[in-house]
């Protein structure tokens, strides 16, 4: 009735969410190239270039359990939403560029897995992405287009933990990001503090 | 009943939509390269490298908000529409080879930049994506093909900002293309004008 | 209550067709490389580059068009259905095969459009896809699957449809084969009298 | 009502399950190249080359085949399944990501079919997709996750079915790992021997 232009149905966005999810997972696994091997029966020679393939290896691992935390996060987020609105569109849409985003940061750490820049533009983006979620539930809450079934004080309760798992990241990553030079882990401390005052703040 | 051969259910064809929108969104981060380093640690040197990648970075960006709007477009368009016919089905195949095709437009804007060129594709690319949109809810209004309970004003009202919207990126687009040659931006006014005639004979 | 080991929903199948043809339609543009120019701004290179690019964005254009009729054809037999046996699973497991293969087969023609190997494997895989499609449905008739709802008079009629498509096929891929070799000629020619011998018994 | 924090619906897990197992199935074409001619027109050199590629391309079907399998036993095992809890999620996920590292080792076999290397990257990788489907339905049988429409006695024979489909490979892959040293052959067996306990105990 009052639906506005911006209407779209929660499973369409569902929808997309799983689809770029899978697609960014399976995506990150093509940075792990198939060595060239001299001796093509040489399992000594075989295990050896994938030995110097560890890291990536490793990262694609890693990398993976993070995009499935996220989707799982999102999901749970999203269930308790009954309605979208532009706003919570517009930053799903930002959420999901980031994820899309995150095999190239992925990549870019599986291959210089010792290079503090690869840090740089691991860690922002996956601050970025926990904005996006801290960012999706509190838009909800506010202008309530939460289920009307869930009791306030577990709508309280999920934010304040969005906002904890998010200053928790935020400071963790700030010294990882000292090697940068100051103004980067110093950003992550203003911004762990701007997120602890939001916490203190909710009600 | 009276369902003659082209059937085909919407949740089906919504699915297709997801899918290719999800991967085409996804995929433009492929043409974005992990650089090659001399110094491997060198962080200094990393994010020059990626400083030179800025452009295919952006453009990252820029196209998905442009797939990320389709999506939502196509959608809302979608969600005023009961039933396909085999136009239907056509128009968003159309729809959906040009959104496939998308990622390499974007990919030649990302490494070329300042060539007029790139511009000679995507644009077009869009303006094909623009078309379909515009054509798929007009094709359905006249058939019959809307939610019955779409009162006719609302349906008017979203016919003419499908045609505002193309007409808007018509003529703004002509310009760009201007130094690929005189023809190159008398086409889209053109364009834009039967776009204009077709407003203004909407009713 | 009869269920037997090889249960598994329709709609499950329906999810993993969409998948798999929204990426293969999806990876075939991955083919289209962006050219790599000596002077960066000129677009005069660029479109002389994406002339010589030609046939193989034609080749997308078209293989995308296959694809998405064979997308439309599957879902229209697959709605006559109303279970499924472990037959048509398999079966729809082929089809899906060989649809994950059809883009190597339109890249190999994109890129020798002139080369009758080229051929030699695209006809192939399209006989192999419609064969599939000709048996999933085919199967769910001997075997009682369909809709009930679904009058024999239609199902007759779909069926002898599928038949003269795949007859049409296999009958104008021969002598497009015939350079290969009289073999690659003549088996089309008795794998087309089978399917008309099938279609004279049909009933 | 004592939904915990780990809820997630099962559609939303099938719908990734999907996904990801779409993605890799299509993913693994990826990996036949093209290949570079001489004489462009030259068929007969298109098929030496197609020839050379012959492993590579049997591999795509054998790896196809294999994640097709995969596919419908998840399937079939999670449509017994009321309910996820936290476990059933994270062994998901585990196994969503053996199924996006598949087609790496799919291309390692493909393009090294006579090293032993090969086999000691994909046999691990397919035993830890077995290992973690029976672990799926072990954990909702023993947690009560299982439809209470669905007699125990089925529930035990779909258990053992997965342990005895697990204990066959595990025993199967052994040989084939020898090769690469007896520690490589001993683990399977050991690896099998728990199993078939597994299996005694089960009741």
């Amino acid at each position: 009735m009052t639906q506005g232009p911006l209407l779209l149905s929660k499973a369409r966005l569902e929808a997309l969410v799983d689809g770029v999810l899978a697609i960014a997972m399976t995506i990150l696994i093509l940075e792990v190239k198939v060595p060239e091997l001299a001796d093509r029966r040489s399992a000594a020679e075989l295990f050896h270039a994938l030995g110097h393939a560890l890291p990536t290896l490793l990262a694609y691992f890693f990398s993976f359990g993070m995009l499935a935390a996220f989707w799982v996060w999102h999901h749970r987020l999203a269930a308790k939403v009954e309605r979208l609105d532009g706003w919570l569109i517009a930053i799903s849409l930002g959420f999901l560029s980031l994820v899309s985003f995150f095999p190239f940061a992925a990549a870019l750490l599986g291959r210089y897995p010792l290079n503090a820049g690869s840090l740089g533009v691991y860690m922002p983006a996956v601050e970025g992405i926990l904005l996006c979620q801290v960012g999706f539930f509190a838009h909800a809450r506010r202008r309530g287009l939460l289920d009307p079934d869930l009791p306030a004080a577990e709508s309280l309760a999920i934010h304040r933990r969005n906002l904890k798992g998010a200053i928790f990241f935020t400071f963790w990553s700030s010294p990882s990001l000292l090697r940068l030079g100051l103004i980067w882990a110093v950003v992550p401390l203003l911004l762990g503090i701007l997120l602890v005052v939001a916490l203190r703040r909710s009600r």
